[in-house]
């Protein structure tokens, strides 16, 4: 079996027993090849609060000062990361939790501040995101991502990269979940008879899973039932014209659009509570 | 080169940024196979007060209720294990931080509760560390650390096991670093002319380097300089017989010669500035 499914899930699942319990039975029954990446922001605003830290978001990003970036790493790569490990474990699956800094899995580089206007004639702010880093999209170690799969050994990826100069950097999950399909999806068609162990032609067809809270997109946010089954480009580009996208939904689907120009088979959009079923939104080119 | 080196360091390394640069250059620059342990219990207990935990310690052990587990676990496999790694990336290692529920790679018991009596006579206590975890020595995953030596990947493994059923468990790193030098340097010889990829006669030489803030065990606990350059088990016997062996040190040291016994070609106790060269005190049967 050659297929690969990257499956993202974020605070949600993470942090409540019961949804995560049934995720993890889930997951584990989901034969062939798979990678979970994990968000875990709630507890990360949770300890947060909890050290006397304030929480600050921005367009749905953290500031991430250096004690913020001390939690973050604590909460994503320490409890988050181990304890699903330890429970996918005990379903069967052989699992391992890794930062992008691990076998320097993901590097990212660190974002410069941005300057930004809010309103026609406003005042320019400017905006220090911290220890917050972009993907560097040509450093993904898929080989040894693919030397665990073949391993029978399942990555378990926390949102946590690094910039190769000794700093930690906090990055968004759905980006790493993106990337990580994109790079998966390219190795081995890159690598195609370079008289390596990959036969040509024999590319993974990667797919790659967001799930969150909702069955999928919705054409009426107020109507959770209003899932829309398949959306491409063009209808993408005339949901948002029509203002049907929710806000946080879109980096989510420019990030899932840009998966499948680079070689990702598959992107759907489901509930946790399906991820092994047909259900959700599909997205296609 | 077939000789693998184990070192732990404990909090007194990891939580001080000099001390831990150093090491880490020194570290990076040695030369073969090598695997890092790693406490990090002083930040625990930081942590653990900043969330409004009361760290209980007996007999050195940290009592580790479902709150102490998720500070430890946060701190361990979190920022230490990520901080380090990021750093080793930075000076040209490329680490791995792990857990024991990583790959399955270290299975601890449950340790049960212990009643005892203080003093002859005295009311007996019962005492319950609640999370902590005793290596179970047979239930080391040491092919997966053997194969990432192999890849060049430096494991780095933190104080957190798992029992196989869910639970991550608090364990100590002293213990985890004789357990996975008697586990690498057995593997080897057990595996030696199974038609595998190993030569039978051809173990690999495993030593443990225990890093501490003394330059070695002490004859005079007052004196820095009354280094003990050797110590056998008769010598030992004796050592404690006259109480010049700290109670601090006695479990280290009963690791250390149990680790000789079991395969474990060199154990010595060091200071972590001078991991690179041949001071400190050698343990040897």
């Amino acid at each position: 079996m050659d297929g690969i499914r990257i499956i993202k899930i974020g605070g949600n699942v993470v942090e409540n027993p019961p949804l995560l319990e049934q995720f993890i039975r889930d997951f584990s029954g989901l034969e062939g090849k798979k990678v979970l990446v994990h968000g875990g922001g709630v507890m990360a605003s949770r300890i947060q609060k909890l050290l006397g830290q304030q929480p600050v978001m921005i367009d749905g990003r953290r500031v991430t000062d250096s004690d913020t970036l001390k939690t973050v790493t604590m909460v994503y790569a320490g409890w988050c990361s181990k304890s699903i490990v330890a429970l996918l474990q005990k379903s069967g699956c052989n699992a391992i939790g890794l930062s992008g800094a691990d076998a320097d899995l993901i590097r990212a580089v660190r974002r410069a501040p941005v300057t930004k206007t809010d309103r026609p004639g406003g005042e320019p702010v400017t905006i220090d995101y911290g220890y917050v880093g972009d993907v560097d999209p040509h450093r993904i170690n898929a080989g040894f991502l693919h030397g665990l799969l073949d391993a029978g050994i399942t990555p378990v990826i926390c949102a946590i990269t690094h910039d190769g100069n000794g700093s930690l950097l906090n990055t968004n999950a759905d980006t790493i979940a993106s990337s990580v399909a994109v790079s998966l999806a390219s190795y081995r068609t890159d690598r195609a008879g370079d008289g390596q162990s990959m036969q040509a032609g024999h590319a993974p067809e990667v797919s790659l899973i967001y799930c969150f809270e909702k069955d999928g997109v919705l054409y009426d946010k107020d109507d959770d039932s209003s899932v829309i089954p398949e959306i491409n480009p063009e209808y993408y580009c005339r949901l948002k014209k029509e203002g049907r996208v929710a806000a946080g939904m879109i980096p989510k689907l420019d990030n899932a659009f840009k998966a499948l120009e680079n070689g990702v088979k598959q992107v759907v959009i489901r509930n946790a509570s399906n991820i092994g079923d047909n259900t959700g939104t599909i997205l296609s080119l």
